[in-house]
C-alpha cells in the first residue's frame, strides 16, 4: 500500500534529524495542529469532541494538514492524543469540556496492574488508517511523523487516572512497589513499541517519543524508570521501512540534566526544551544525536521583530552547521491554544530565513 | 531586643551552610508546619483562615513550632506566604478555599506597572513581630530562618494574579514588554531585600529565597530575569547581625542546569531539587556554596525501610563530608499535605543516623 505513496519533495527535516547537511534549519511545531487556529476549531465543532476528531481519519487528516497550508512547516505530524494506547488497554478514556483526559478504570491496585496487556492493535486501527489517509493526501509535500507517549508518561495518566501536579499516586507506587511500576512500564514499553511499528508500517516517515513527565521524577529514578524502557522501545522499532531509514525522537520535558545519557537511548534525535542552551547542548551530544527544538512558546506573545530576535539568538547558540550535526527547530512545548496565527507566520520566516543566511544563501 | 534571645543550642544547620564540620547532617522540610500535621489543622481551623493564621503573631508561633515537638529537626522556619509583599504593595492578596492565592489587582497594563513601589514595611510588621516572637519561644533549640519569595517569583503571582501552569501573561510582558517587566523586578528586588533585613533584625538567622518559578524560563532569560534580581536581593543583605554570620540560602525550583551561575550569585548555600545528583552537583559547586536538598517528597508515602534506603542513596551520592562543602538534608520541594506524620519520623532518624555513622559517628 505504503509503495504508493508521492516522492518526498521536501526532505529537510529527515535529512536534518540524519545530521545530513541542509539549505536551512527545517522546522515544525509541537502541537501545530491545534486550538489557535480558527479552521481547527470549525473542524472540532463539526466533530463534536476531541475524541470525535481524533477515532475519524477525515477529521484527523483534515486538520493535520490545516498548519501546512497556512506555513511552510517542513513537517506534518498525525493528529491523535497520547492516550489512546491505554485506551485500548481498556481504561476507558473521556475527555469532559474544559478538563483534561480520564481515565473511567485507573490502575490503583496490584489486581488492576497485573491484568494490564499491550492493547489489541486493531483497537488502534483508527490511527492507522488516519496515518495513511494523511500520508497520501500529503502527496509528498512534507513527511509525516507519527508518535507515542513514552512508557512512564502513559503510566502517570493511567495510575492518576489523570493529569496531576504532584504525581503523588505514580510515585506513590513507584517508591512503594517498584515491582508493579515495573510491570506497568514493560507493558507499556511492549504496546509503544508496537504502536509506532504499526504507524511506520501505515505511512509515517519518523516518529517520536514524548515524555512529557519524564523530568518530574528524581535522578536515578528517571534513568530506571523512564529512559530503560524508552530504550527499550526504541531497540524494538523498525529502523527502516521499504528500504527507507525511519528517524526516531525521543523528548523528555524537564531532562536538560540528563542529556548524555538520553543522546545514548539510541534514538537519531533528541528533544530540547528551552531551559537547554543549545549550543551547550550540542557539545554535550556530539555528533551522536541531532537536536530538535527549543523556543518557549510563550515568545510568540511579542511582536515580530522580538520573534524575529528571539529566534536569531537560538540558532546563533546552536552555531553555524556543520558535518555530522542536526537541528530541527522546534518550540520546547506545544503551542499555546492563545497563539496569535500571524505570530506563527513571523516565526516560520524568521527560522528559514535566518538559518539560510547562516549558510551563506539567500 | 535580640540581644535578650537565649543562645543557641544546635547549630548544626547554620554550620553546614558556612561550610565548616557537623557531627551530622543537619535537615529540615520545606513546608515542615503544614497541612500533614493535624496539630496544625486544628490551629489553622482556631485561625479561620489562611490569612488569620499567617497574619497573628501568636499563631505563626504556635504552627512553626508544632513540627520541632514532633521530630528532631534542625531549624524552624517561620510560618508565612511568599504573597506577603505583594500584598503589602496593595495587589489585595486572598484565598479561596480549596484555591489557591489570588489578587485582586494584578499588574496588566503599563500604568499598573509604573505605580508600583516597594512597601510600607510597617504594612508587614506582622511578619516581623512572628519572627520575634518565634525566636523567643524557639530559646535557642534551633535556628530560625526567614524567608521571602524571589523577585521574578513574585512577579509571576503579581501578573497572573494567581497561579499559573504556563505563565502565558507574565512570560507574554516578559517577550513583549521587557521594559515593564525590568520595572517590576527591580521594584520587586529592593523590596524582598528590605524585608529580608528586616526579618534578620527581628530574630532571623538565616535567610532563603525561594525562586519557584525560575526554572519555567528560557536559558538565557532566566539569567536576566531571574537570577539577576536574586544577585542583586543577596548583594543588600545585611551579611551579619550583631557580630553573627547570617547565612543566605537561594533556590531555583527546576534550575539544576543554571548551578554553576547560580552557586555565583553570592549566597552561602544552594538549594536542588530532586532532579539533580547530589555528587555531580557538589563537583560543579566545588568549594563555593553549601547544597541544600533534595528527596522527592514522594517518597514520604513509601513505607519506612524505602524511605531510609532513598536517603542513604542520597547521602551516599553526596559522599563523605570534607572540609569547606556542607550539605542540608532536605526535600526538592515542599512536603505533601497527604503525608502520613510517621513517614517523617523515619526520614528524620535516618538522616541523622545514617549520616553520624559516615562520619565514623554512633
Amino acid at each position: 500500500m505504503s509503495t504508493a505513496f508521492a516522492p518526498l519533495k521536501n526532505d529537510t527535516f529527515l535529512r536534518a534529524l540524519l545530521r545530513q547537511p541542509t539549505d536551512y534549519t527545517p522546522m515544525w511545531l509541537m502541537r501545530q495542529a491545534g486550538r489557535y487556529l480558527p479552521e481547527y476549531r470549525a473542524t472540532r465543532a463539526k466533530a463534536g469532541s476531541f475524541m470525535g476528531l481524533a477515532t475519524n481519519p477525515d477529521y484527523a487528516t483534515e486538520v493535520t494538514l490545516q498548519p501546512l497550508d497556512r506555513y511552510a512547516l517542513d513537517a506534518a505530524i498525525l493528529f491523535s492524543d497520547i492516550l489512546t494506547v491505554p485506551d485500548a488497554m481498556g481504561l476507558g478514556l473521556s475527555f469532559a469540556e474544559g478538563e483534561g483526559p480520564r481515565f473511567a478504570h485507573p490502575l490503583r491496585d496490584e489486581a488492576a496492574v497485573r491484568a494490564l496487556h499491550a492493547p489489541d492493535l486493531a483497537k488502534l486501527q483508527y490511527v492507522f488508517d488516519a496515518v495513511t489517509q494523511i500520508r497520501r493526501d500529503l502527496n509528498g509535500r512534507v513527511p509525516l511523523i507519527g508518535f507515542s507517549g513514552s512508557p512512564w508518561t502513559l503510566a502517570c495518566y493511567m495510575v492518576e487516572g489523570g493529569g496531576s501536579d504532584d504525581f503523588r499516586l505514580v510515585k506513590a507506587m513507584l517508591y512503594d512497589r517498584p515491582d508493579l511500576m515495573h510491570h506497568i512500564l514493560s507493558v507499556n514499553a511492549t504496546a509503544v513499541a508496537a504502536y509506532l511499528n504499526a504507524q511506520i508500517e501505515a505511512g509515517a516517515q519518523a516518529v517520536m517519543v514524548f515524555d512529557t513527565w519524564g523530568g518530574a521524577l528524581a535522578d536515578g529514578v528517571y534513568q530506571a524508570f523512564s529512559l530503560h524502557y524508552m530504550r527499550e522501545v526504541i531497540r524494538q522499532l523498525k529502523r527502516e521501512h521499504e528500504g527507507v531509514r525511519i528517524p526516531s525522537i525521543v523528548f523528555t520535558k524537564g531532562g536538560g540534566l540528563w542529556l548524555e545519557e538520553i543522546a545514548d537511548c539510541g534514538a537519531d534525535a533528541v528533544g530540547l526544551d528551552w531551559t537547554v542552551n543549545l549550543g551547550m547542548a550540542r557539545k554535550r551530544v556530539g555528533h551522536k544525536v541531532a537536536l530538535q527544538g527549543n523556543l518557549d512558546p510563550n515568545v510568540l506573545f511579542a511582536k515580530p521583530d522580538q520573534i524575529r530576535a528571539e529566534v536569531e539568538r537560538l540558532l546563533n547558540s546552536f552555531g553555524a552547521p556543520a558535518a555530522g550535526s542536526g537541528h530541527v527547530f522546534n518550540l520546547g512545548h506545544g503551542i499555546s491554544q492563545f497563539t496569535p496565527p500571524e505570530s506563527v507566520t513571523a516565526l516560520v520566516e524568521s527560522v528559514h530565513q535566518i538559518s539560510r543566511a547562516m549558510r551563506g544563501g539567500h
